[in-house]
């Protein structure tokens, strides 16, 4: 079945799901509508008009791609129609669109501009607020990936929340990681392989099962050597904070 | 050349050094001492002998393969001999051998029990007290791995430190994730693929430049919904700290 598709929006996620679709032989993208023209020359050759919102035509399914703050103000400027609206955003709710059908695409994983992006490995959440819309978006999710899961608002927000902790949280770690190896001329590249392999055993194992360190063994003679290392008031706190946490998760109190 | 080599200890870390002496060819495992002989029944097929540390006879290189705290009154019971002495600790300065000849070998990865470890990919951090058993222990860790370092005692501590970020920090905060998934019938898998993303852009990458999320923007109400959402007070803190922390880091005050 071919599906008719406009994408708003000139961002990472925009340009990411346009590249996908413009090679996808059951999908027509239609149409893409920004504000700024010179962002959207970018995107000419995705599709088959690059337009303003209020120049949008019908299509089956019209994604907005934009900020979380603007989802609802670009949502009310779309021409009325007979088209399924849905935003991307992992941390906003379905009721943000204000139009009767309305829905979600939420593709789980963070996005850069330049990076390849390969959907097929990328878990995409659905939600739509009428049961036929709900098939249509499934549809269209399945062809950018195998893993098409079907979740409510709530659960969607809570996902969103555990991706903080997985992608953002973990990010700054390694970032810090990063400025202590260079503090001593150490390499970071010495430490590529532990953080390959932190990721690899988190996947194969509960990450609970393979917590491993001076925090899980409330080991305080290396605690506290490490504090005492560390210069940088909030590496100090973000040391303190989550050795607590690890040792009060263990079992072992301070 | 041909390498003798003695290991001391019983745990994850003398298992797999010892699993792997035992397949090369240009190693020879003399002895592998222990105080518990359940213990060192595992061993047995990998060397010529498992003894006590007082039956040690002399190797070109012994490994002392013990907790930290241990490390030093393991040193002492070694019977007096000329071998290079080293341990293989991340945290633990060189001057806890008490013998003069004294090294340390340091496989820059976290260990457990049941997992299969290719050395081949794992940087080994060496030191030694003496220039010749510099040499002596670059030999042994090239059996081992093609990424080997020669750092100091106070650079091998920092790369630990900065390990404790790279992998106990990190996996907390993927338990972390896993129980808020949990909470809500959420599969954890739903997040694989992002975590797995996050660690393979943090090696292609400097971690600081692909640094996204409410913290990075500084995006007032999805922290604030984050706060609301997490239940228990050590997940509040968590986030609290490392958003914090990330603010600062990119420029943007609360």
């Amino acid at each position: 079945m071919m599906i008719t598709i406009n994408i708003i929006g000139t961002g990472n996620v925009a340009w990411h799901l346009a590249n996908h679709l413009a090679k996808n032989s059951e999908c027509i993208l239609l149409q893409i509508a920004g504000r700024s023209k010179e962002k959207l020359e970018r995107f000419k050759h995705l599709t088959k008009e690059v337009v303003v919102i209020q120049e949008l035509k019908q299509a089956s399914i019209t994604i907005i791609a934009v900020a979380d703050d603007a989802i609802t103000r670009v949502a009310s400027q779309i021409p009325e129609m007979d088209t399924l609206i849905v935003h991307t955003s992992g941390s906003v709710s379905i009721d943000r669109i204000p139009q009767k059908r309305k829905g979600v695409f939420y593709p789980l994983q963070s996005f850069s501009k330049h990076d390849h992006v390969d959907f097929s490995a990328i878990p995409i959440c659905i939600e739509a607020s009428y049961e036929e819309d709900v098939q249509r978006l499934y549809n269209l999710a399945t062809r950018f990936s195998t893993k098409v899961h079907t979740i409510d608002s709530h659960q969607r927000k809570q996902a969103h929340l555990a991706a903080v902790f997985v992608n953002n949280f973990t990010n700054h770690c390694y970032t810090i990681a990063q400025e202590l190896c260079e503090k001593d001329n150490i390499p970071f590249e010495l430490l590529h392989a532990l953080l390959e392999k932190t990721a690899q055993k988190a996947i194969d194992h509960a990450p609970s099962d393979v917590q491993t360190g001076p925090a899980k063994r409330n080991d305080k003679e290396v605690i506290k050597e490490h504090l005492d290392m560390l210069q940088e008031e909030d590496h100090k706190s973000i040391y303190n904070t989550l050795t607590a946490s690890i040792i009060s998760h263990y079992g072992k109190k301070l």
